[in-house]
């Protein structure tokens, strides 16, 4: 798979996993990463799955607007850029809303997340 | 200065380089800097810079929201998460936008954007 397509397929993970069962995004995250979240700053995968499952909505739908991707640096990482919309159980207007992460190749063959950034743009 | 600050006057350099004179940002990107621009992939200081100086407006103002900031692993890199609102002159309204940037060092001690990707967030 190219870049692009390894991307898409991660956003298409992650907000599947989020909109469906949280908890188990504590598979993406290890203990060194980070989350910064309405410019609260969490570490730690334990850490990170805690304030996702806490938040103060039960259930919520991620709709994906766009997705960029790039390479970060020789050893194998990608930035991946999401924009997109939140629509809240009962809320009558989604939310929209950017996230980073940064990829980083795990022994496994895959990738787990060491950087994420997420911001809700009041529109 | 901490990553948190360093971040903060990267950005302020930035974007009043950019609503100043947008080709002095050549020096802040290099030959294997990429940058997106909704979507378009462009990659090199010249072809960057040959991109923003090439949008169709002339004069703009950009005011910034939120900055966030986290280390991008042991090489010393940062990612930097900006919103803010984009003012092109004479239209009424601003345009939201998110961007962000991995910054690396560079051998002079300061920093240069290895990644740069953008996208207005159409509220």
């Amino acid at each position: 798979m190219n870049p692009d397509e390894v991307s898409r397929a991660f956003v298409e993970h992650y907000y599947s996993t989020f909109d469906s069962n949280r908890a188990a995004l504590a598979n993406l995250y290890q203990e060194g990463s980070m989350l910064t979240f309405e410019g609260q700053k969490i570490q730690g995968s334990q850490n990170i799955v805690a304030k996702l499952t806490s938040l103060p909505f039960q259930q919520c739908k991620h709709a994906i607007t766009t997705v960029d991707c790039q390479p970060s640096g020789p050893a194998g990482g990608m930035l991946v850029f999401v924009s997109g919309n939140l629509q809240l159980a009962g809320e009558q207007h989604a939310l929209k809303f950017s996230q980073m992460f940064h990829l980083i190749p795990s022994p496994q063959g895959s990738f787990y997340v060491l950087n994420d950034i997420f911001r809700l743009n009041y529109a």
